[in-house]
C-alpha cells in the first residue's frame, strides 16, 4: 500500500501537533531487493482467505506528498499482520523515525487498521527526541493502493 | 483460552472507567475454519518443552459474561506468543474495538501474560473514539480453559 | 548482545525514577537449551544480507551490572525483529518484569533501535505495579557484543 497517514500528537501543556505523511510500501517478490521496503517474515495460515497469519516487516520511506519518489522525510519501520477470516484486516506497531532539520526522533505507533473503514485510529503510544512524551492517534487513509501482493 | 480481563483506564480530568470483559478463543487447528478465532503463524521453536516462539494472531469475540455465544460487545485484535522455555508464559501485544451502543472507539494493550499467577496486569497505552487518550491497566485472569492446542 | 540500557520513567506530579540495566541475551542454537534465552521464531527472509524479518523471542535475565552470573533483578520478556536490508537494525517491543523486594511490577517498551547509533531511545509506554502509569525512555546502548547468530 502507499497509505496517507494523518499524525495527531498532544503533549501536555502544549498545544496540538499535526503532520501529514504519506508511507509507500513496497512487497518484496523474491527479486525486487533494490525496491522493495517490506518483506513476509511469516506466511499467511489457512485460516480463510484473507492472508491471516501474514506477517510482514516494513522500512517504509515517508514523504510529505504522495510522490514515491519525492525525499523522504522520516522512515517508518515495524511491522503488520492480517487478523481477520473474512476480510483484509491489519495490525500495526512501528517507529516513526524523523531525522530531518525540522524534526528529529520517533513517535512509536499501534493498532488496528480496519481496512474497510475509510479512515482507521491508531494510538500514538510515545516518543523520543523533539517528540519526548508525545501521546495521540495516527489517522489511516489509503491514498492509492496497487496490490496486495 | 477464554480469560476473563478486567480493564481499568484512566484518563486524565476524569474518573476511573472500569470495564469487565471475557475473551473467546479457539485456536485453528487445520479444519475448523468456521469457528476458529486465531491461528499460529510461527511454530514453537525447540527451546524447552513450553511453546517458546510460537505466535499466533487472534481475532477474537468478547462478551460480558462467561458464554462463548452471548453477543459480543467487542473484538480482541493482536497477537501473543509463548517466551518462557520451563513454563506456559505468554506475551500480547492487541487492540479491543468496540462498536456498540454503548462505546465506540479502541484500546490498546501490551504486556506479559505470566499464566502461572492469578492475575496479571498488562498495561493500556492508549486508546481511540470515546476512549481517546486513555491508559490504564488490563488485568488478565482465566476463567475456563480448555486446551492449550 | 549483551546490552545496557537505561531507563528512564517520568510520572506526572512525581520525580523522575532513572534505572541502569543489563540485558544478557543468549540465541538458541539448537544444542544450547540450558543456557540459551531467546530463539528464532521467524527466519530471516532474502531481502539484503542484514537478516530482514528474522524475529527473536526473548526471555532475557536483567542484572544491575555486566556480569551474566550476577543475580538478575528483572526479566526482560518480548521479540524483536531485523528490518533494514542495508545494515543491521532492529525494533524491539517487550515487558521488563521486575520482582525483588526494591520493585515489583513492570514496565512495558517499544520502538526502533538504530543500532548504528552509539545511544537508542525507545519509548516507556507503560507500566503496572510500582511503575502504574508509567511513562519515559528506554536509553539502549551496547555493551558487549559477541557475535549476532
Amino acid at each position: 500500500w502507499s497509505a496517507l497517514a494523518q499524525t495527531k500528537t498532544i503533549k501536555p501543556n502544549e498545544p496540538c501537533k499535526h503532520i501529514v505523511l504519506y508511507y509507500h510500501d513496497i512487497l518484496f517478490n523474491g527479486t525486487n531487493v533494490a525496491n522493495a521496503t517490506s518483506a513476509k517474515a511469516a506466511n499467511a495460515t489457512k485460516l480463510g482467505d484473507f492472508n491471516f497469519g501474514m506477517l510482514v516487516v516494513f522500512d517504509d520511506p515517508i514523504t510529505e506528498d504522495h510522490h514515491l519518489l519525492s525525499p523522504p522525510i522520516a522512515r517508518a519501520q515495524g511491522f503488520y499482520f492480517y487478523d481477520m477470516k473474512d476480510t483484509y484486516n491489519a495490525w500495526f506497531a512501528y517507529t516513526l523515525l524523523f531525522n530531518s532539520s525540522e524534526h528529529k526522533g520517533t513517535l512509536n505507533i499501534m493498532g488496528a487498521d480496519m481496512m474497510g473503514e475509510e479512515t482507521r485510529d491508531l494510538s500514538v503510544v510515545g516518543g523520543t527526541g523533539d517528540f519526548f512524551m508525545a501521546r495521540g492517534i495516527a489517522t489511516f487513509r489509503t491514498d492509492t493502493f496497487q496490490a496486495l501482493l
